[in-house]
């Protein structure tokens, strides 16, 4: 078979391309860095997107769309911001390619087409939003302004991963805007608690909340609170970000509003994203060794049916009662599809939808039809069973509930018995070494001994859990008292 | 008031212009020639692309999305798809910005971080996804392949005007590939006829459908299929094109598949597109001196109700009964908004959702309680009435339609009064100022002839209608022989 996986035990990190390209989901591409999501993969993150999007309407947001490119001038305005993302964007230098003359048929970069200001192709848009901000915001009654984008953004990153670490990749971007901290750090809460809501019940996959040290946060914000997933190799996945921002932009691009008694503030911004990243989560999170495990509720297929029959006559008995419970999960909401393609035998359709990671199968032959029943194939378990036709689309339709919460409590069992508790410098070492996973340690709060502690064994400070329990401690590096414990892993 | 516009008969083009920024739909922004989609406008794109996206869906397409970068080796090679668009295009030359020496806090190009290769913006995306699709296909088995893409892109235009004309746009771009030659161009055909079905039945405006002349055609195509509207001022505009690419890509990516004999051909090829220029259509199609007037079906809000009281004891009255129509017309799916803001008076109100092209007003007052009735105002005729409450959604419901209904019959009637057949050079010109709109006159086929009118006059051939009957004639301009008559108009 030519799409055989490589095996997790074997090469975890193969094993996660395989799936990622054998599974249809994604492509490598001519441009270095930038990938093709296929049209599999696309239809998993329109599902993603429109749950997503639903979410953020009925939190009071709405899209808007905003440049693609962040004049230099604008993209300096903050100095935090820029220096961080300085070091890898993609620069717009000329805007007209003409006939090269050393060769035939090419063209080169037109030395008189030299635009007059350098553009930044947006690795994110505070900037370029911020800037416009200032020509909408006057007074208090101009607040809250609660605008999210869907967009494309262009990091230039050396190392890149399908999905995972991207020169390109798809994301919203969502910026507010408000009269008070108070109301800003709760929108990024607020925000927060919705990605945490959407990784958790959509894609079944428990996560962490938390707050990012300084050397972790995000460049040009006060707080950076994130949700954090284990992976089952143990690493860690910051799977969404939501950022108070303070007064920084506000004050970078000067953007004041009166507020009721007249009097004029800067105004308080949030800023808050989740990217095509969550689909490496998700696949890196629930598949095998056989492929993709896909969570009901965002997987473009949910069930596939596959007949089994030899010639005409047989076939158009099953179709008759196919195309009758086709009809009946459909009217359940149920995203079906009868694969009844005769260049394909059923072996190779089972080992494909394994692959792709549909929930359920459905499959069946005369045989069944004799008995009035079909066997049904839980992806996730792999348990197989006879079960009659009666009340089969309804039954269908709860165990793909049943199958998304499996699928849920078995990472949360996972991620559960991978958080460790360690009070010394050699147990943090050999947790890390033979188990993975997050480590609870004290930590004395210095970036000092954060770095060391990096540069030891690549793991980071992934959080700081919110409602820490403020406890006395000795710092698991430095010997140090420590006010708290936070989360160390190695991480993607 | 300070929303004025501009009259149309004053300055049509400074009333379109007033008309996208006071009625919210976009902004200028800080990017030369880019705008900002503004949070009313990107509502209005949303619901289009929602209603295309299905249809697209409905005809068997799927959606993927590509590298927005294309390497410049890869976009020279279809040579005159490189040469339509190397006038026009953004380059990027830099992957890194660094600390400008000569200035604190400033940014300049790292002339270290030079690419290799310099990165094309994608003015449309045939280059990279051929390229693609040249590791896909490898048999009939394959075919066809039906993409479609929604994306921004970047053509580098001189002049530009918001939505009509911007250096960056959104828009979907379909991608096909085929066996043969006849199933590509009944794609181009199929794409062609939903594209006018959606800007008739979900835009209300009327196009026709033809082919354009070679002058006019897309870089790269065979046959470039279009529609072709009419604006207000007698300006024609190009609503969407479908291209016929022949084998022209798949001969410059060598794309070539094993049919069933297992013979070796190159793939055939379509790709076809709107964009967000639609919204422009739109506007200046429909539009009057008071604002925008959009069509119920893809109306960002369909019916706005406004409440006229004083003090809370009326207020709470007029609450009870509009929560219950509001509950009820949201049942029927229709898109309404309850506006009891406590800040503006009803009559900036009434004028604000008649700038923004609310298809229904609904307004009540206490007079309105006691006799059960309500005023409803319909924002394309301007007619107001005092109606009943009883069956009032189903009503308000019914109105949306006929609303629909009577956008496209004005457009059409419009549009139909401006279609002029023409026989002389005389005529041609005086129509032309006169009168605007579609001239059907006798061509000789030739781009001499065509160049020189458009020199002359402005006047270009939108297209060579569909189903063109065959006819003796003399060219209006040469005065030689002609074969059929084609529609010349000035454009946007």
């Amino acid at each position: 078979m030519s799409k055989e996986i490589t095996s997790r035990s074997t090469d975890y990190s193969q094993w996660y391309n395989d799936l990622v390209i054998k599974g249809g989901l994604a492509d490598y591409s001519a441009v270095r860095g930038c990938m093709v999501i296929k049209p599999y993969g696309f239809s998993l993150w329109e599902n993603m997107r429109d749950a997503l999007d639903k979410m953020f309407k009925d939190t009071g947001h709405v899209n808007a769309y905003f440049p693609l490119f962040v004049p230099k001038s604008l993209f300096e305005a903050e100095e935090k911001n820029a220096e961080g993302f300085a070091k890898e964007c993609a620069v717009v230098t000329h805007y007209r390619l003409k006939a090269d003359p050393s060769k035939k048929g090419a063209l080169m970069v037109d030395p008189e087409a030299k635009l007059e200001e350098e553009l930044v192709v947006r690795p994110t848009s505070e900037a370029i939003i911020w800037n416009t901000y200032k020509n909408w915001i006057q007074s208090y009654r101009d607040l809250p302004l609660l605008i999210n984008q869907w967009a494309n953004v262009v990091r230039w990153e050396m190392r890149t991963r399908l999905f995972l670490r991207t020169a390109e990749f798809l994301w919203q971007e969502g910026h507010t805007a408000h009269a008070t901290a108070k109301e800003a750090v709760d929108e990024t809460v607020q925000m927060l608690n919705v990605y945490a809501d959407f990784v958790e019940n959509w894609m079944a996959l428990p996560v962490i909340k938390g707050i990012k040290t300084e050397n972790e946060r995000f460049a040009g914000a006060v707080d950076t609170y994130c949700i954090e997933a284990l992976m089952q190799d143990g690493k860690a996945l910051q799977a969404g970000t939501s950022h108070f921002l303070g007064q920084n932009f506000a004050k970078a691009f000067d953007v004041k509003f009166s507020d009721k008694e007249n009097k004029l503030d800067y105004v308080w911004a949030t800023s808050w994203g989740v990217s095509t990243r969550l689909i490496g989560a998700l696949v890196m999170a629930h598949s095998d060794d056989e492929g993709l495990i896909l969570p009901p509720k965002i997987a473009p297929l949910q069930v596939v049916i596959v007949p089994i029959y030899k010639g005409e006559e047989q076939k158009a008995r099953i179709d008759e009662k196919v195309l009758e419970l086709v009809k009946q999960l459909k009217a359940l909401g149920v995203r079906v599809k009868y694969d009844d393609n005769d260049n394909s035998r059923p072996g190779w359709k089972f080992a494909e939808y394994e692959m792709k990671g549909v929930p359920v199968r459905v499959a069946l032959g005369l045989r069944d039809l004799e008995n009035n029943t079909v066997e049904l194939a839980r992806r996730d378990t792999k348990e197989k069973q006879s079960v009659s036709m009666d009340g089969l689309p309804e039954r269908i339709a709860a165990l793909l509930t049943e199958i998304q919460q499996a699928i849920f409590n078995k990472a949360l069992e996972y991620r559960n018995s991978h958080i460790t508790t360690v009070n010394s410098w050699d147990e943090f070492l050999s947790t890390l070494n033979d188990k993975g996973g997050f480590i609870s340690a004290f930590w004395d709060g210095t970036s000092e001994t954060e770095n060391a502690i990096k540069e030891k064994t690549k793991a980071t400070i992934r959080c700081i859990p919110l409602d820490n329990p403020l406890e006395e401690g000795v710092c698991v590096f430095s010997g140090k008292p420590a006010k708290q414990r936070v989360l160390f892993a190695q991480a993607y």
